[in-house]
């Protein structure tokens, strides 16, 4: 059997073939670091989401510059995390069905700390029904400030759900979450101070108050009822980050390397970069991430594996075949999703190769 | 260590756990017997694209159909492929670097019949330099007749590098090669047809015409010239396949199966299915897949895990949190890449779980 190519440590970066997504080891930390000291500074804890990296290696560095437990957003992806070593989890989502509330009680049998979310009466019975005389599961309530996904849709549906989890058996309420709208604080700062207000003046403890999303994290101490952050893309970063001003692009930590294949025409060339390397999110974008050697050149459509480029608007040098050339993607999330494995790097030299251990698994 | 839930043979798909791809055995026999039948009832060999799927077995069962040989687009589908016996290959990409020529040379040493394309001088030279002396490597020409992507631009050019290929060490002009425009035959029967008579005059033979793309499939009888047909989406179907007229809905093999985790308002449901289970790709629609159960639902917008459904159009019975819905994806090759093995059904029994062997490798 073939071995798969898998790039070296100590390799030039620009040696490695292509497509590949690589992590700058500097920007990463640096990424890090910011973001942990700004909300060390608020005196919010931190719960980094592990969706971006799936690698529990990035999650310990994480842990060490002082988060505090992580966030996953699937049970197989908590239980990668468990296998390695965590043991504060939170899975912001409504765990529905017999599997995966038998997966659920075997994880929390065995982590110190397992938190789920609920938005409705049909996951809180569910959820009841199966940890009923076990080890309680800690349930908080997911509230819809204006992102418009999952979520309760105002305080008092949010008061009425924490008191039947209170009172359900098997679980205990661990408090209020929402994956905010970004920049639009004053929504959540108003919807979690009423339903905080109903629990204490119902003598119902709320230990816990989860403001999430990286598009806004330098305004979460705007939210002064929140005790937690949740973010995942601030990790990496990417081309939509930089847009919405939580970063620049120096500060994306993520470039996907591709190589120029063909230059079928002077204005158009075709990178070997396409849907399964770049994916097809766009984010508001009409392009498919930027060519930071060629911020000229615009990637204007993307096949599975190749990746068209319009190059009418560079001026001076335009990029020759065999070119290699740095993306940075639009949304970096989806782009670890994509490989088995991810390369790390220090000044263009290779310093590990880390297994994307939490991908790929069916729910 | 956890073990990662896989689905078993016999199950019913309605207990599987969700987002999940299934692919329906009849309507994947039918889709390969159909497509098989006509290309032979017309005389065109068939060289069926694994991208689709990167499953040896399905390759199989299309080589028991009568089809020809595979193609790959990349090196390290192909190596899957050779280990699990395919001979004839075609990788239908301009290979360059000299870590992939390498393993592109091993592997034409240990295949019968390996082929690629070159759309450029750059292409051409960096194999010949790599096979010279070797095992010679059949090169064919990719030719832009309309699509543009990658390719010459006419057959001047297209003759051109074919008599460089022809003389340069190492390689063996194999013949022509596109990636049509859908539904221009026209275009690339004039664009052959020219290619060809220049090089009868020059006697140079050009033993390949190939032609490719599910979308204009049933159409490819009107390239007279070509002397195979590729095509990779037809196997699964999709929706972007049925809105192009190439099969009806019915005859979609892939469908994922997901969930309705939440109902937060009387016109929005949210599915556990986002974009890490049916991709962005819009492929010019302007919503994320059709719920087949509720046809007038519209899957508005995806995050990572969550795809948010519009049910304001539903009249009737509305999903409830908690039931399962099947969705046929805008793009079916980008959702089986996002998944580590694919489940099988005959009348909604699981019948078998596939490795998905050929996704995830760096390049």
């Amino acid at each position: 059997m073939t071995t798969p190519p898998r790039p070296q440590v100590g390799q030039s970066i620009l040696s490695l073939s292509t497509p590949l997504p690589l992590i700058d080891e500097v920007r990463l930390a640096a990424n890090i670091a910011r973001v942990q000291a700004y909300l060390d500074s608020h005196g919010l804890a931190f719960r980094p989401h592990i969706k971006t990296h799936k690698i529990p290696a990035i999650a310990k560095a994480q842990e060490a510059a002082g988060a505090r437990g992580i966030n996953c957003q699937k049970i197989t992806e908590a239980e990668v995390f468990a296998d390695a070593g965590f043991e504060d989890i939170l899975i912001t989502f409504n765990i529905l069905g017999p599997e995966k509330r038998d997966r659920l009680k075997a994880l929390n049998d065995r982590i110190a700390s397992l938190k789920v979310v609920a938005d409705s009466m049909v996951t809180v019975d569910g959820l009841s029904a199966r940890f009923a005389g076990a080890k309680p599961l800690a349930v908080l309530v997911e509230c819809d400030t204006g992102a418009g996904r999952c979520g309760v849709q105002d305080p008092a549906a949010a008061v009425a759900l924490a008191q039947a989890i209170a009172s359900a058996d098997g679980l205990t309420f661990a408090g209020l979450l929402t994956y905010p709208k970004a920049h639009d604080e004053a929504t959540v700062e108003a919807f979690f101070a009423s339903a905080i207000a109903s629990l204490k003046a119902l003598g119902i403890p709320c230990p816990i108050v989860s403001h999430g999303g990286t598009p806004s994290l330098f305004s979460a101490h705007h939210v002064s009822s929140a005790t937690e952050h949740r973010a995942g893309t601030y990790v990496y970063n990417d081309r939509a980050m930089a847009r919405s001003g939580h970063c620049t692009l120096d500060d994306c930590a993520m470039q996907v390397l591709a190589t120029v294949v063909a230059r079928p025409t002077p204005g158009r060339a075709v990178l070997d970069a396409g849907s399964k390397a770049l994916t097809s999110d766009l984010l508001g974008f009409s392009d498919y991430g930027l060519i930071v050697d060629y911020p000229d050149a615009v990637i204007t459509g993307l096949s599975e594996e190749h990746g068209v480029v319009d190059l009418s608007r560079v001026t001076g040098p335009r990029p020759e075949i065999g070119d290699k050339v740095r993306i940075v993607p639009n949304h970096t999330c989806v782009v670890s999703n994509l490989f088995d494995v991810m390369t790390f790097h220090r000044d263009g030299v290779v310093t590990r190769v880390e297994d994307v251990a939490a991908r790929g698994l069916v729910w």
